[in-house]
This record gives structure tokens, C-alpha cells and sequence, in this order.
């Protein structure tokens, strides 16, 4: 008799921005599985059922009990921040489950890319990347042939894992790489826990970016050749403004 | 005496996937406006208010809407699928309200991207691109290019917009594009209506992504050069391989 897993996106980590098959997947698990930093987002449901915390680094472990403890007959949510599906855990655990017929089920988010863009304006209105600097599981060559790239195709950049204790240089060398493609005034966006307590929000440019807190709660995003300021709102034209005069009615 | 304007994403489509705040500020609303179709998805919570519906090629006019019946004192939702700060209308309602001091919030939802990314398994763990093949406001050299600087640096690809009326062929500039860095049997993802009543899911290869069902509901992911196909889920690998041996304990 084997349970079930779900792999659930709690969103950025406010209880009003999970979705309700979120909540319900979490309240109909008997055993919930997460780093603890992301169990303390919701520690109010955990009532009554059974925690398995574990560090970050510990990725596979906690994959690995999620696994197991469905395997052993319960229903099992793993519970991420974000999106499960970017940069997640939902790759890990198809990997280390492989053929097996147990049944998972995806669960997406609210991710970063999203409560980010929400919480500076609209700069995600044309074609974009998604980069993480973390070059622990990545060359940095890789990363910096990709940045390259983007810069240089006009893409709106999404930084993830901007900065963390043992990479703590790539977010220069990806700084370095977009001047050489966009002008030092290229409006730049940082948010700090979005929609968490201690929620923090600047906006900056490129020449500035590096004199403002930045870690691994952090997410960056790099305008476009296009991206402007206005009311205090980073914006991404979509080419409307081609289209259409834009005034008021 | 202004009221305010929420621009809410409500997911892909399904009341499970949208967040409690969504259903908070639909409720909270005597004014709705949207796409007839995203209406419809949300039918059932409609009951007493004013709806304002538009078809799809007249975003400005409900922009415009939008904003007019907020500034005249009303609590507003424009509403849109996924997530309105991906390709969405929250760059408009900014372009439009220009400095007004009315209140906009932008309410993040689930987006196209992480629906189709669940639907399909994990596509998104490494680096990844979104480009729109709609050239109605990008010129297709520029999309071009895009594809070209995302084939090259083996980025993940997420194609929004993969064809339309009025951009029949641009697909198939893309595969070629593609072509020309990746091989034949890279997976592709096909997701239509994630979440909705008639979704449709294939797992195949850029030689024969042709051959499926593609329209305006359709997003298209293309793996990078590590992506497999196992037990019927597409997964890019984070590259966990590297580091440690993925293995049942």
C-alpha cells in the first residue's frame, strides 16, 4: 500500500500567496517534509503531523525521506518557497525515484521570478533569463557564456543565487559582463524577501547594484535596452508604444 | 475619494491553482474587468459585481476601463491568466496611469511557465530563456537573435506565443534556429490549457514538435542539452549528478 507525494510551492512565503491546492495538499499530508527556514513559513498547519526538517544542503536527504515515508504508505508533502519547478526540488525527486510507480504530483507556486517582478513594477512585459550565479553545480564558464549572451541579445535578466558564502565574487563578474552590453544606468532591481516580514526593495542601475545588501534571499533583475523608472515602478515596455499613442482616455 | 486597482493573476486557469490573495481581491471587488475568456474561468465568483469584459486585441480599452472606474472611487480587479507580470498587462496599466497617485497592486499568480513545467515534470532546474513568437510588437530580427543567443548558450527555452493567426511561420524559423545548435532528439514539452478542462500534454523531440497541435494556448518548452525523458516527465538535471551518486539510501 503505497501513499503519495506531493512536491508544493508555498509561494514567496506569505500564507496569501500560497494557492489553495497548496494549502489543501499540505492539511491532507500526514508527514511534511522541508528546509526549516521554509516549515517556519508555515508553522501554523503543522499541527498534529510529522516534521522532517533538514538543513539546505541537504537537498538529497530530504528527498530521499519525502520518498521513503510515501513509499512507507503515508502522503507526504515536500514543501519548497517559490516554485518547486524552478530551480527546485522537482527534478531531484524524479531523479532519485526513477522508475518507481509511486504517484507524484507537481505542485507549482507563486516562484521568485514572479514576487519579485510583482513587488518592483512590471519589468517582465518582453523575453527574459533566468540565471542562477551558484556555480557549485554549474561551471562558471557556463554561467558566464550565458550571461554574455543575454546581455548582448537585449533579454531582461532574472538573477537567482546572486550572492551566497561560497560564491561570494560571480555577482562582480556578472556585473563586469552586462556593462560591456548595456549602459551603466540600466535600471537594475533588488528585492530581499519579498512579501516576507523584513521585506526589503530598491531600485537601482547597474554602475550602483553592488553598494546594496545582497544574499541568497535576494533577487536581481536587469532591464532591458527598454526598461525605465516611473513613480518609483520599474517598467519593461512590451512595444505597445509603437502600436498605440498611450494616453488617457 | 479614489479606489484602488488590483491586476490580479489567477494561474492557469483552475480555482486550485490561484492564490488566497486572488480570491481575496476578486471578492473584495465591485468591479471586474477582463478578457471575456479569463471570465469565464472565474464565473462562479462574479455573482453582483460589474463585470467589464473586452476581447483580446483590446487590452488598452481595458486598461483604460480599469483605471476610469478605480479613480472614479470603485475597488477594481483586472484579471488575466497566469501571472499578469509575465507578458501580462501590469507593464500597460503603468504605461497608462502614467503618475497618477491612484493605488495598483500588482497580485503575482501561478504563470504559464510553472503550470506547463508541472504539467510536463521538471524542465526548469537549470538556466532557462522565455522568448514570444508574436511579432506584433517585437520585430521578428530581434526574436530571431534571441533564439539564436538562447540556442547557442544552452539555455532551457519557454515559448510563449508559439503561433498565432497572424504569425503563422515563426515556429518553424525557431525550430530551425534551434536546429542548428541542438540535436533532433532534444525534448520538447507541448502543453495546451494547463489545468483547464481539455489539457493536452506531449513529450517529444524538436524533429517532431511539428507535427502536434500548437496554437495561442500552447506553451512549448525546449530542453537544453542535458535534458532527458524518463518514466514520461521531462527533467533538466541541476547537476546534482556531479556531486553526489543519486541513489535510493
Amino acid at each position: 500500500m503505497k501513499g503519495k507525494l506531493y512536491v508544493v510551492g508555498i509561494g514567496p512565503g506569505g500564507r496569501e500567496q500560497m494557492t489553495l491546492e497548496a494549502v489543501r495538499c499540505i492539511e491532507e499530508s500526514e508527514v511534511i517534509v522541508g528546509y526549516h527556514l521554509y516549515l517556519r513559513l508555515i508553522e501554523g498547519m503543522l499541527a498534529g503531523k510529522t516534521v522532517i526538517s533538514a538543513g539546505m544542503t541537504e537537498e538529497i536527504g530530504r528527498v530521499r525521506a519525502a520518498l521513503e515515508m510515501a513509499e512507507a504508505g503515508y502522503t507526504v508533502s515536500l514543501v519548497s518557497s517559490g516554485d518547486p519547478g524552478i530551480y527546485g526540488l522537482a527534478g531531484l525527486v524524479f531523479q532519485v525515484a526513477g522508475d518507481s510507480n509511486l504517484e507524484i504530483r507537481v505542485v507549482p507556486g507563486v516562484s521568485a521570478l514572479s514576487s519579485c517582478s510583482a513587488v518592483l513594477g512590471a519589468p517582465l512585459m518582453n523575453d527574459f533569463v533566468c540565471i542562477s550565479l551558484s556555480d557549485m553545480l554549474t561551471p562558471m564558464e557556463k554561467i558566464e557564456e550565458r550571461i554574455e549572451a543575454a546581455a548582448r541579445a537585449d533579454f531582461v535578466v532574472v538573477v537567482y543565487n546572486p550572492k551566497g558564502s561560497r560564491f561570494e565574487h560571480n555577482l562582480e563578474r556578472f556585473r563586469e559582463i552586462m556593462l560591456r552590453h548595456r549602459p551603466p544606468d540600466t535600471p537594475v532591481g533588488i528585492v530581499r524577501k519579498a512579501y516576507r516580514e523584513g521585506e526589503e526593495r530598491v531600485i537601482t542601475t547597474l554602475a550602483d547594484m553592488l553598494s546594496h545588501r545582497i544574499d541568497m534571499v535576494t533577487t536581481i533583475i536587469v532591464g532591458n535596452s527598454n526598461t525605465f523608472v516611473s513613480g518609483g515602478r520599474m517598467v519593461t515596455p512590451r512595444g505597445y508604444e509603437n502600436k498605440y499613442r498611450i494616453e488617457r482616455a
